[in-house]
Formats: structure tokens, C-alpha cells, sequence
């Protein structure tokens, strides 16, 4: 089956969340012990989540971080000061638990897969990790390469249409076939990756190359320029047609954002609380919800990044984001951190007494 | 000992921190594999509970949130839409665990103490709790009651100077009573305990009782001018002098005000991070920080509160806060939740490979 055909399958099993069950939960909320409204987003998020869940109770036990890998053709126009080598060596790094976000999932007890879509690296037999009571898990390794990077935007489209549905469906099933899971985040490694996402923020947003072009991972003001100027050549080479999120994909966009598009709606097919990190994971927050609008019912906002035009997009989307900590990193960390809030989120609505079950006298 | 000379004595074993330890903290973050500063206050913070803790490797795991309790005569100015009687009830209610606090604090791994200072309420004896290996064990109740609630600072001094020092001895020694700590966080619980709060935020930001004064748990606008009008006259009769801390909170505070100023005193005595509340949480901070201007660098601004004047207050003490949810309800629940912020930054600091040990290229 063509990758496309198989996509129009899975986007066809995304149900609407449970607008009856925010309803109860809403009512809920206003029966705890506190002022209403007291406990502010938690109290939104509690609820979202049931709506989302299916649940009169809503879960954060089994969170899953899904972070996406691979290399980016315009890679050779300049647009990062890291060497491409960064991509496969953080993917081992982060198989030895060694990352920002291994570190902070374990924190967060969310579990790890390092899903490899587009590395351009062949990487030695990774060895499952020691089965082991603990949760979460040593970080595994999953490999379903599409392609050994994409090819440079600047100079054509990045990728096929049939390998940008290939990535997205390669998130979507790496999701499905895990065991229940109440969180699902995506996170990426991918050298260049702001730059094929300034494309799409552009696509989505109508913001000037100039305007969604931030400092990635390290650029100075002149390498910026350099990066906004790939991003224009980009967008006027390949036309991305708005209405076509596949195409935008493919055109201008990464195999670990395709990826991390896949792992959102694989989390909202699977009925989860879908966790999204960074300006990447914003980027492919677009093209999933291009493709499946009632997505963002089922979404997050996870942080708010100093990546100049994150903030713009989630706005966009309707999404507040849940934290604003000055973080720019990626990798999912900001997601992971999140998690934490929606697990505080969780904890007051199940457990918290009701006025009349604590025997606290309501209002006046 | 007069409780006043015992402050003077606590006051005497404060430390600076370790400004040492956070020159090798930042440049531990620097070496880390990850482009520098990219995990925002991930990283700040973690430099400061290093240099707070005078450890290498900053920890989060022994966290204590101590809930101070107490009641206010200024009630009988109806300054607040709730009857008085809830602050007993909500005393109860924690101490089974039935609270947003309690269901935070247990989410986040923090120890719960229950402090009574000025509860006006005979409590039945308490059980403690079975002994359990689970950590955190369940709530457990302390009475360090000072008075049956403070009097009405509308019409004169809240309490005495000797009661006023009582109230912040009281907190201090809850904390050095308890083994090793790494996080020590403040709650309340207190019918009517924004109304001195504001009374020492006008005393310590030069603001007007009107810009001091917010909706608290729930007043509508003319019960907050009939509010703001009790806090100016409080001002005028008490004339509570700012260059005399332990002054203000007699004159223009709260018992459970003290005692959370006395809850910082002691986490930082103890060399533990001290995480702030809301609004109240603020005022005690502004008590706390005046009698002990060194005690700044131990604190965390836990969270930014719907409560007016709230984020001026922690402007003005130089401390940014760690979230923004929104939420207005106290107890500790926003300290809670951010301890869970300050675990993340540990993990990465502690756990988190350098770019040599992982073998990631720095930049090209």
C-alpha cells in the first residue's frame, strides 16, 4: 500500500474528543474545595484531558516521548553553525540516556523512543536495553528510515510526496504499536530543522521569511539573514500550496517533522493527550492539524520557545502554551517538563474532595 | 527566651550561599551537550540551587511544603466572601489528604506538615499518620498555635510584637526539625489573608491600597473596594514602620504570615531551596527577606498569581517567577507545582552528558 493510501486510513480513524465529559468535568472542577477557578489552567487542563481520555478521570501515568530524527539537504546553504554530525551523534547520545530530554523524561517518568526517519547515518545494531521492572524504561531505539536526510530546499522540493506520507505514517504506527499510553510527546533531532520549519510557520501564517526566521540554535544576526534568505528562496522555488499539507511536507519540510506530525495523530487515534515541544514540534503541529482539524481538541502547547515566531504560531492554533521558561533547545525537552504540569493537572482533579465530601463549608 | 531574641538568633545562622559553586554551575551548563543557554531557567535555576545547597549536584528529593495555618479578626470587616470556619475545615481536609495541596504536594513528591499557629479552632488530636514506607509519608499536623487568630487591624495592632516573633520562630523550627531537606516550599491556609498581604505589599512597594488590594478568593468589585478601604485604614491607624519588619507583621500581618516567613528562614538555615507561593507567600517573602536581605538567593518565585499586585511584589524582590497558570488559590499549590520545575532542572544538570563525555561535536 502507497504511504499516502495508508495515511488517508489512519487520519480516518481520529474521532472527535468528548465534549460531554468536559462538560461533567467542568462541573467537577467547580464542586472541589476552592474557589472556582482557583487552580487556573490546571483546572482547563484537567478537563481537555478528560474530554480527550474518554475518562471520568483523567491519566498521566503512561507518557510516551517520541523523538524524531533526521538530516536536512540545505545542510549545505549554511543555515546552522553545528556540524551535521550533531544529528547521529545526539541520537546515541540520547540512546545512552545522555540528552537533555532522556534526562528530563526520566524525571518526568516518560518513556523514550529514538525514531530514526532520516538520519544520514547507518547506525550500528542498537541492542534493546535490559528488560527491567523500572518505569519508565531505558530509552529504545526504533528504525524506520526513509531516506538518508532530505534533499536541499533551497534547490527543489525536500522530499516525494510518497516520503513525506511515509514519515508521517512511520510516527503515527511507532505510536499505535506501543501499549496504553495516557501522554504522548514528540521531540526531534535534526541539524538545519528550523529551517524547513520557518518554511511552514510561513506557509500557515502569512509571516515574512524575516519574521519567521529565528536564531536557531545559535546564530548570529548576519547567519540569520543568510537563513531568511534560504527560507524566501525556499517558499518562491516551491510554491507550498496552503491547502495541501502533505505537499507543504514534502516540499519545504523534514522527514522528523513528517514524523513528529505522525506521533500527534497517532497519540490522538490512540485517545492520549498529545504533548507539543518547540517551534519543530509547531511546525509539524501545522501540518498535522492541516490534515486533521479536530486535532488541536486533542492537543497542547507544551512551552513557549524563545524561537522568535513559536509564540505567533501557537497562538494561531488556539494553543496557550503551558510553560515560558526561555527554553530554545528542542529535543522534546519542553514537552517533557509539560507533562509534569498536566500530571498536577490530573492529580487535584481525581483526588481532591468535593465541598460536601470534605465537609468545608461552600461560599456564603 | 523571649521568641524575639530567638530570631535574633536564627537570624544569626544564616550563610551566604555559595556564589563559588554557581561559577562552576554555569560552567558545568556550558560544557553540557546542548548549544549554550538552551534551557533557559532550566539552567539558572539549577546554577542557583547549586550555590544554594553548596553542592556540586543540586538535588530535589526530600521536598517539604509546610502549610501554616491561621485565622484573621479582621474577618469582621467582611473582606472575604468565605466563612471563617473553612479555615479549620480546610485544615482537616489536608490532614486526609483531601486538598488541592495535598493532591499537588503528593504528585510532586513533597512532604506535607500541617502548621497551626493561629487557627481559631480547638483541634481534636490528631492520629499520626501509620507509619509507611511511601515517600512522601501522609500529611501530618503540628500545633505551634500562638493565638486563637490574630485581632482586627482595622481598628488596631493584628498582634503583639513577642506573638509576631512566635509566629515566624515557630516556622523556622518546624523545618530544622526535619531530617535532610533539599526543597522547602510555604502554603497557607487562612480565611481573609490577602487583606494583610496587601497591607505589606502597600508597606514594602510604595503602591496605594487600592493597587495592593485584588478579588482575593472571590470577592466582586465593591467587595474589593470595601477591601482596599479596610487596608488603607489599617495603614493609617497602624502606621506600620517598613525599616522594622518584625513591626509590620504584628502590626499589619498574620500568624501564618509569620510562620511561612519563618518557613523560609529555616530552609535556607537548612541550605535548601525555599520556593514561594502566591500572593501571600509573597508578603511573608517580603517579611522574611527584610529581617534576612541575604535570603533573596535561596528563594524561587514558585509561580505568578491572578492576584493583583502579586507579580510587582516578586519584581521587585528580583526573582522571576516559574510559572504563569493562572492560578489564585494558595495553600502552596503554585510552590508545589514548581518544585517539579526545579527537579527537571536537576535532571538535566546532574544526568546530562558534557560534549566530550558524549562524544556530540561542539560547534563547527
Amino acid at each position: 500500500m502507497r504511504a499516502e493510501d495508508a495515511l488517508t486510513h489512519y487520519l480516518g480513524q481520529l474521532r472527535p474528543v468528548n465534549k460531554v465529559l468536559a462538560d461533567i468535568a467542568a462541573k467537577r472542577e467547580d464542586e472541589l474545595a476552592k474557589p472556582a477557578k482557583s487552580l487556573g489552567m490546571l483546572e482547563t487542563l484537567a478537563i481537555k484531558l478528560s474530554s480527550i481520555q474518554n475518562r471520568l478521570r483523567p491519566r498521566h501515568e503512561r507518557k510516551l516521548m517520541v523523538v524524531c530524527a533526521g538530516d536536512h539537504g540545505v545542510y549545505e546553504e549554511g543555515v546552522s553553525p553545528w556540524p551535521k554530525s550533531v544529528t547521529y551523534q545526539q541520537v546515541l547520545n540520547f540512546s545512552k540516556g545522555g540528552g537533555a530530554i532522556t534526562t528530563i523524561s526520566k524525571a518526568a517518568k516518560a518513556q523514550v523512543i529514538l525514531l530514526d526517519v532520516g538520519v544520514d547515518y547507518e547506525f550500528p545494531p542498537f541492542e534493546d536495553p535490559e528488560p527491567s521492572d523500572s518505569f519508565p524504561p531505558p530509552p529504545r531505539r526504533v528504525s524506520r528510515k526513509v531516506a538518508f536526510g532530505t534533499k536541499n530546499l533551497a534547490k527543489g522540493p525536500a522530499m516525494t510526496r510518497e516520503e513525506a506520507a511515509q514519515s508521517i505514517v512511520a510516527g503515527i504506527e511507532t505510536v499505535l504499536g506501543e501499549p496504553y499510553l495516557d501522554l504522548v510527546g514528540a521531540g526531534e533531532m535534526g541539524i538545519c530543522n528550523t529551517t524547513p520549519s520557518s518554511c511552514i510557520a510561513a506557509v500557515y501564517t502569512g509571516l515574512s521569511p524575516d519574521e519567521v526566521t529565528g536564531v536557531g540554535s545559535g546564530l548570529n544576526e548576519a547567519q540569520r539573514l543568510v537563513k531568511a534568505d534560504v527560507v524566501r528562496r525556499a517558499l518562491e522555488l516551491n510554491k507550498p500550496d496552503p491547502s495541501d499539507p502533505l505537499g507543504v511536507l514534502a516540499k519545504v519540510g523534514g522527514l522528523e517533522i513528517g514524523a513528529m506530525a505522525g506521533v500527534y495523530l497517532g497519540g490522538a487515534i490512540r485517545g492520549a493527550g498529545v504533548v507539543m515541544d518547540g517551534f519543530i514540534g509547531a511546525a509539524a503541529g501545522l501540518i498535522a492539524s492541516k490534515l486533521a482539524p479536530g486535532l488541536t481538541d486533542y492537543m497542547f502547547a507544551g512551552h513557549k520557545s524563545k524561537e522568535k515566531a513559536h509564540g505567533l504560531v501557537m497562538e494561531g492554533m488556539g494553543l496557550r502554551p503551558l510553560l515560558d521558561l526561555d527554553m530554545c533547545l528542542g529535543e522534546g525537552s519542553g514537552a517533557a517538563v509539560a507533562m509534569l504540569i498536566l500530571m498536577c493537572a490530573c492529580a487535584h482533579f481525581n483526588e481532591m474532595k468535593t465541598f460536601s465530601e470534605s465537609a468545608v463549608d461552600n461560599r456564603n
